[in-house]
């Protein structure tokens, strides 16, 4: 299966649209994104592969979206804990958060210790709208992700990693191949530059949105809100 | 398996406290709420049973429950259709229903019509807060609804039922017995009268809200948002 990809620029005016015009809110469609990732979670990783999902969070929608998964996680009977070492100021991140507090997940400070013990990672770090170098802290987290042991799923691109260009030529992220990838709504084009399992999610596309962006409707199974895609030998989509 | 009700007035309180304590816009709510729904449909009348869909949606949430089920429904393949006598004024009613245009989902106002061609039926009229005689039209459509020959599914409560009372003595419902029903966050105290398939949505509560009102956490299964629950040999849960 092929899958068009969408530019940046075209992803941002897409997310627009579905709000100017769709009708929908940044809360419903990040719950949407965020439940698709952790279906993907659950086809990727299930519980009997270790129940310790460490979910790592930007400070924008991708961490957003990684907040929405790690709440599903834990219903889903998984125990996962948040890294979001810079919380964006958006009130939606904060009752994210609150839902997660609630719930008794734990917001983790070590996150070097974190990585050693989960079973899982989360990289909701930095989505489509992630151009130029990594801030601290998120250099140096990254370079611990891409030497840790542990397989990650990348939320709409693997942090770092340029969404036209792929990864970095050198520094932080310049090795960082995640097991799986989770694109939301459309590829970006850096997933040319990717190799791994690739799954897409944000099941709300409609046939109008699909057609002015010039984008494919992925065929979601049943009542799945997530769908594994294939690269070809090429790796490309 | 048996779960506890709760009442009318419990159940408003606890939606307040989990849009004042929990975090949960309503949005975000409504969102799981109708995904249950619509994954509750898939579940007794899969696409092969016959795709067209009446959703039946009231004035206010049971209605806009409603709304978000036949969006996922559309995307699930089906092809619903909404009739939508009394819209609220909520702009969230407004922007679920835009979301359902923009998929070509139609509004339909001849409901005597419909009903004769449709395969399933959506009961999304009214739910926890409703209480009294059903005012015009809702009484009219009830009679026509409990005479007609076809699987319904009600959201939350039969509508024209009495949350703690059940169905009323004469009159429009007074012989409504829907195929299917399903409860959000917990059964109502109708349910001591409900004969018929049971099935429980919105997997969103927290053990501190299920201790303060008394009620059980339902073992969802895997990544369900819905879970079919049983009643005894009384019909009592």
């Amino acid at each position: 299966m092929s899958l068009k990809a969408i530019s940046a620029t075209d992803a941002a005016s897409l997310d627009k649209d579905l709000m100017e015009i769709g009708g929908w809110s940044l809360d419903q469609l990040m719950e949407l994104a965020g439940l698709s990732v952790s279906q993907a979670v659950w086809k990727i990783h299930p519980p009997n592969a270790g129940k310790n999902i460490l979910v790592v969070c930007g400070p924008g929608n991708n961490g957003g979206d990684g907040l929405v998964a790690a709440r599903h996680l834990a219903h889903y009977g998984y125990t996962p804990s948040v890294y979001y070492p810079k919380q964006g100021k958006n009130e939606l991140y904060q009752r994210l958060r609150i839902q997660l507090e609630t719930l008794s997940v734990p917001f983790i400070d070590d996150f070097q210790s974190a990585l050693k013990t989960t079973d899982f990672l989360v990289d909701a770090i930095f989505g489509f709208s992630f151009g130029g170098a990594l801030r601290d802290p998120f250099g140096e987290i990254v370079t611990q992700i891409e030497s840790a042991n542990v397989q990650v799923l990348s939320v709409d691109a693997p942090s770092s990693w340029d969404i036209q260009g792929g990864p970095p030529k050198e520094g932080p992220g310049a090795k960082f191949m995640p097991h799986a990838l989770i694109s939301l709504s459309a590829p970006k084009p850096c997933v040319a530059f990717y190799r791994g399992r690739h799954f897409i999610g944000g099941r709300f596309l409609t046939k109008d949105i699909t057609d002015k962006y010039g984008l494919d409707l992925p065929k979601y199974q049943g009542i799945d809100q997530v769908l594994e895609i294939g690269v070809d030998a090429e790796g490309r989509l």
